[in-house]
């Protein structure tokens, strides 16, 4: 019953999120049930991180200056016990992203580190082919996760076609979803952000917590998608956030696609 | 008539505004038949705001950086009688938002203070139980706001179920609205830059033109939600900003509910 | 078959682009079939450049550290041969955005200069009577056109009423599109971007690909005010995305209304 307490909590969710996202991660919180709020300044991240129900980092368009804040907010929230989630944008394809993502990991504990295939091995490590633009790997996905988990002491979740969530030795998979979820900006990075709600409500088991939120928004887009298929892209954003604000935690046990 | 004299003028409102609401602040403006500008670099920010017809300040994801610059901007339209409406997101949440907020009243002479109950409550120094996330106060918000508009020497707009409008002696009520507003990010941060265009086009009686400023944005609001309510608030989102362009001044006549 | 090229080969399109439109930009350029990639730091912008498909620089809102990132994304291209896509936006309206503009130009080669016929003639110095928002002047529009493409050495896109395309020789003008553009933030800076999708995968003749470009996006614009008018201009945003993702190239060839 995640949806429904999230729902009822309105957890905040301290967003330090990339430019091109914010404006869709905070309607997306909203549209959830959660309450977003950004804030970047060196002067107020630790006091914000503090009191949040969970503090996203996300390095889409990362600068120099933000890093420091980031390591702030990092830092004041693991002292508080709030969950940090991770999502390295882009890590791999420049030296910058990826030396960035590492220096985050060094710096805090992270709780959930959200990325698709590519992004993970190169924080990894592993030489890895990637095969398209959602980052997909050719080889082994789940172990790829397990390493991760193990390797930054961490939950991992890893995105694409499946998702895997792991912490390392619990292995689940959800085949929830849908490809136009690829055609919309900052899918990927609000599903970092719903991870947050989720893990601030749940924070005593957060690969459920990780779990629950992956299917819950791979069913909203299926909805939308058989809402909007023929009207388009869009059509399928605007619906997305309606279905966001409409699935509830019984759709979510009914039409989740889980192995564990 | 102040809607018709805004689609015929087109005021320019120099927003300096967060990124969270940027976009949809510049497309809302447009929608109601203003122009919007955003301009941050300190180079330009005099320049931009003197030839403005409203100048918007929100500290929603303020730095230090453009703190400078918005006292830049904010001294430059005192002197060329540009009217400023100052937004400050969530004052009171963080000592850094607070402080930053009483730095820029005081550092120029603000036209209309625009914010929820208990940012203002926490510039005026009151202490007020926030009851939720829009901010209402346990309390009289009517004192609360002539409180405001003494002490700044402003016309204060303290928005909640109930808006409420005054200089200080004038008092205006309007209880428009929906609150599907609360769902969809940066409603209450274009409502600024509404209140921006509107006071842009009648700057002798600014009570005047923020009450219909507030009644218009209720209205448009009222008349969406009448559309989309059962498709959800993705669907809302868009259907505002189709009435902020259609709504008249006829309708806002017709439609609020004001009180003196 | 410019846009089946591109939808097979999904270019990157670097944007460094201002905070109003950078949401739009990525949703247009997925719509559309290319890979948006944001990046402005320092430390990796001309890592970047260096492997996209095409490089857009927008001065929307400019800041001094964003000019030196975009020098050195823009040097990283020019010696990577990927082409360069300049939006001079609001050039003309503060000394700061024309001295940058020119500045940009100053030091690379910028392959499409895109902006309205007052930011134009700010840059090649005519003095121009700007008549309205959308920045339509008085005066020969093409031969203003001819005279930037000459003076810069690139090819020179003006856009209003009717687009004109030119090298400072071949003359294309295209007279597709729809009112409704300039009720949308950020229409014209999304140009830019597909514009540089389209010169991304045919950079052997770039007037004939800025050519399409502009007709594909005005194409776009009708067919999606076609299905709107009766909506309002928040419907017509979405219904835009969705056509950019359904316009082919063979409705781009039957409908687009080009004078050579």
């Amino acid at each position: 019953m995640t949806l429904e307490q999230i729902r009822k909590e309105n957890p905040l969710v301290h967003c330090m999120t990339n430019v091109v996202v914010t404006n869709f991660t905070a309607n997306g919180l909203l549209a959830m049930g959660a309450s977003p709020v950004m804030a970047y300044a060196k002067e107020e991240v630790a006091d914000m991180a503090s009191i949040a129900g969970a503090l996203l980092l996300n390095i889409g368009t990362l600068s120099t200056e933000q890093i420091e804040s980031m390591i702030l907010a990092g830092q004041a929230a693991n002292k508080a016990g709030v969950p940090i989630i991770l999502d390295p944008v882009g890590a791999g394809a420049t030296t910058f992203r990826t030396d960035m993502s590492l220096r985050l990991l060094n710096e805090m504990n992270v709780t959930v580190l959200r990325g698709n295939a590519g992004e993970i091995a190169s924080l990894v490590g592993v030489k890895a082919t990637v095969k398209g633009v959602d980052g997909a790997i050719e080889g082994d996905t789940i172990e790829l996760a397990k390493k991760a988990a193990e390797m930054f002491n961490c939950v991992a979740v890893v995105t694409g076609a499946v998702d895997v969530i792991t912490d390392g030795q619990l292995v689940h998979t959800i085949s929830n979803g849908h490809p136009w979820l690829t055609k919309v900006v900052g899918t990927g990075c609000l599903l970092g952000a719903v991870i947050g709600a989720y893990v601030a409500v749940r924070r005593d088991d957060v690969v459920a917590a990780a779990t629950d939120a992956v299917a819950y928004y791979g069913i909203a887009a299926e909805i939308a998608f058989s809402k909007t298929n023929e009207l388009g892209i869009g059509a399928f954003q605007q619906a997305f956030l309606n279905e966001l604000a409409l699935v509830t935690d019984e759709k979510v046990d009914q039409l989740q696609r889980a192995e564990v």
